[in-house]
């Protein structure tokens, strides 16, 4: 930390600590967490005097380290100055208003409270029955999410669906290309041999995680075709219709296509009225992935994305992008819950209960990969009434606004031009010079530490993105970060 | 909470409110954290006279909650409020010492401080770039780990292989089977067809997470084999071998065994040895599932069931069971990190980066389902440190002496019988009057709030299991819950 901590007595803390598994005590833990929550809010008051990219190199933390663990226990104190002194230089700090790479992994204060709560609690909700609260709020949270953002009915818990927390957006993705593998093979395993004929559809925007999860599952990557989009870098549906009638030409059962409001590269959208239309037509399970774009339908300016999302099967977002809720935090919904749950459901004796017998509760075990889950639905609870509806719409429309801000800038400037239209809070652009000279641009201001910027690739070429989100972003920040890359692009 | 909080003015917070998408300053965050870390300090001053499992019916907790979010923002004393009045009727208390049933979920003071850090730094690190010091602390914190427990060498990231924090038990065994399936299939992928005729092994009294990763990686659910077990539970090898022959000669192509060292139901050790052997021998995948047991060794003494764990290509236990590590933190070690790195990497553009380029650094990203990641090492770090390798010793070995003594008072009683030897902390019991007497008693204890116990079925008999392993229980709450069992069995 660039302020210093008050002075500390270790030997005093040492020596109270004389009987080998000691527990920390109730009044400890007070002292201990007001020591942290200060430390934590101290953090805030000064994250942007810290490189937002870590500069040390690899091995530099490690070899700060202890070689074995301590025999005998140590006093938090000890813990805590570590933290400041080995552990600080190496984080990038994601939580700055300079971080401006990938997406967002924003949070709050509300968020880091519900976090520490549910850590408090330290329930694993993985039946009804082994904490009915965390069960019933996250259902409940998801049903506020469905009504707020104006997602389609079916996704709520009181319809045929409802709606999970999962760890992220790969698990969703991952659960939704399980349940499509086997609504598509009648639910009969592998006996049949029916996996190894399907085939499942992105465009060749998709996140990497749809091709992780067609992996998984084991349609294999090979069988996930890539489906070539317009000048908008958004899937062609007609590319994808006949894409499908040529792999059942081929003998192959299409079985699964997911659609993104919002890529990873450039926050495209593909057209959900037609690919959906495909979707119906041709049996195939429809996953839509909107983990960054989603957050922005909080306003109904940005619902656009959703016309056509009454078709898929699954919808999934991230408050732990763009919503202020730390990660990990990623709403799963689904129309047709019972797929889901004959999909991901194995109840040995061992967790049979009266509850879940019943058939009146939901086990979310089912809905994911792992058996266990934490109480995750708190921090969204704490986000959503924290801010409220109108404040985070406030939110949302502030960062749109600097984004337009910047594309103006781009635009103005005779020496950059836009890669992408900016559809929600995501500028991709590049300096005129081409490759070598944005990546140069991208290496110098990265390593200045006043800001960090990722890259990709469109129409082939390297690609800055300038991704406005970060909870503390205001004006200024994405100004100053202007005059720097117009800085280093004149070297 | 049973202690009540002193009277809030609500109107004032209300009214200091007035902007939407107003954030928690860092001076409110400090004020409402250190509230939160006292309501916890409180909670678990209290915890015991709370009724253990919750006693709430369906839709009780939901039934409370507004039907829409709220449109605007709220304070925190209101969240806070409603945490006590909603949520803590709805909460089944893992963290009561009076918790027996399952496995424990235990926590700890440094590891609730551990989560609030990790909350509050806000990292992401899913590439050792995002935040160095989130790849080489936990990579750190597994070698230690490896020399704290004794495992084999080869686990050691300065070795062939290295550790990495998983999600839970189940996301362990699921990278393994999927690692498993590549080295089987020459990671070709699905082209061959050859991931249709693969088989996987595991005992009867294995977990449930086995048969839903096998199932999950496209193998069928009908292809995982069950093995027959002693009069131990545990898995007899020679039936292992019978089966695998039985499979190659019917043109299957066996690809994984997991053994487990503590098993969910009576915690039974699987012969690593003879297992080992035979997976080499016919080069299949051994995994080795130690969720419960694993967190033994930290005592030298338990140290046997690891012998012929250097037969195997991966390990997993969850410090979130029996170690004070609060859920989710699940170590899983591979022998070769090639075969899994190659299962699970796929390097887009938009995270392309010097540091993963040079292959100077880890990207744990590589290592697991989804792509982001929590800052989960620092609460284990926390831990090792708060009680140190002697006191994490004292605790284990406490625990298991508390279910020696309660072993000891099933043997004597008449009326009660042992339903398998106590391996660890876990007492497998019956009372002599059959299923529904155990039955009976079982929903009678648990519906007292007194304390909270489940079930299994050995040897096709209902069997209530107690399990200890909380971070608070001391030999009062084991003699108090024998009591209350003898009371229960009188009727």
């Amino acid at each position: 930390m660039t302020t210093s901590l008050p002075p500390r007595d270790l030997t005093s803390q040492v020596a109270s600590r004389t009987q080998p598994g000691e527990h920390m005590t109730p009044d400890e833990f007070q002292r201990y967490g007001h020591m942290l929550v200060d430390w934590i809010a101290d953090y805030y008051r000064n994250v942007e005097k810290y490189p937002v990219l870590s500069q040390v190199q690899p091995g530099e933390i490690r070899a700060q380290l202890p070689p074995a663990p301590p025999q005998t226990g140590e006093p938090f104190e000890a813990m805590l100055a570590d933290v400041d002194r080995v552990i600080m230089p190496g984080i990038t700090h994601w939580q700055s208003p300079n971080f401006f790479a990938f997406f967002p992994a924003n949070t709050s204060g509300p968020s880091i409270l519900g976090e520490l709560l549910s850590a408090g609690l330290g329930v694993q909700g993985m039946l009804w029955a082994t904490s009915p609260a965390c069960t019933e709020l996250e259902t409940h949270v998801m049903d506020w999410v469905v009504k707020m953002m104006g997602l389609p009915e079916h996704f709520l818990s009181t319809s045929t669906g409802g709606g999970v927390i999962q760890e992220s957006a790969s698990s969703a993705s991952l659960c939704a290309v399980l349940a499509a593998r086997e609504r598509a093979t009648q639910y009969a395993g592998n006996e049949t041999g029916a996996t190894g004929r399907l085939t499942a559809y992105v465009s060749t925007q998709a996140h990497s995680s749809l091709e992780k999860a067609v992996k998984i599952a084991g349609i294999g990557r090979e069988r996930l075709r890539l489906v070539g989009v317009d000048k908008t870098f958004a899937m062609r549906p007609g590319a994808l219709a006949a894409r499908i009638a040529e792999d059942r030409a081929a003998g192959f059962v299409p079985c699964f296509v997911a659609a993104t409001v919002g890529t990873t590269s450039s926050t495209a959208v593909d057209p959900l009225p037609e690919i959906g239309r495909i979707c119906r037509e041709q049996g195939l399970w429809l996953h839509v992935d909107g983990a960054m774009g989603g957050s922005a339908a909080i306003c109904p300016e940005f619902r656009f994305m959703f016309e056509g999302l009454e078709l898929a099967d699954s919808y999934c977002f991230n408050p732990h992008k763009w919503m202020f809720t730390n990660f990990d935090c990623d709403c799963f919904f689904v129309a047709d819950r019972s797929a889901l749950i004959r999909t991901l459901s194995i109840l040995p004796e061992y967790l049979r209960n009266q509850a879940t017998e019943s058939g009146a509760v939901i086990d979310y075990r089912d809905w994911q990969v792992s058996l266990g889950r934490r109480f995750r639905s708190l921090k969204l609870w704490f986000v959503i009434r924290h801010y409220g509806v109108e404040g985070l719409q406030t939110l949302i429309r502030k960062h749109v606004t600097l984004a337009r801000d910047f594309t103006r800038w781009v635009e103005e400037d005779p020496d950059f031009e836009l890669a992408a239209s900016t559809t929600f809070s995501l500028v991709c652009f590049r300096h005129k010079g081409g490759d070598a000279v944005n990546e140069r641009m991208l290496a110098q201001l990265n390593q200045s530490g006043a800001l960090f910027l990722s890259h990709t690739k469109l129409d082939g070429k390297y690609t800055l993105r300038m991704s406005i989100g970060q909870t503390h972003t205001e004006q200024r920040h994405v100004a100053q970060a202007w005059e720097l890359i117009r800085a280093a692009a004149r070297g």
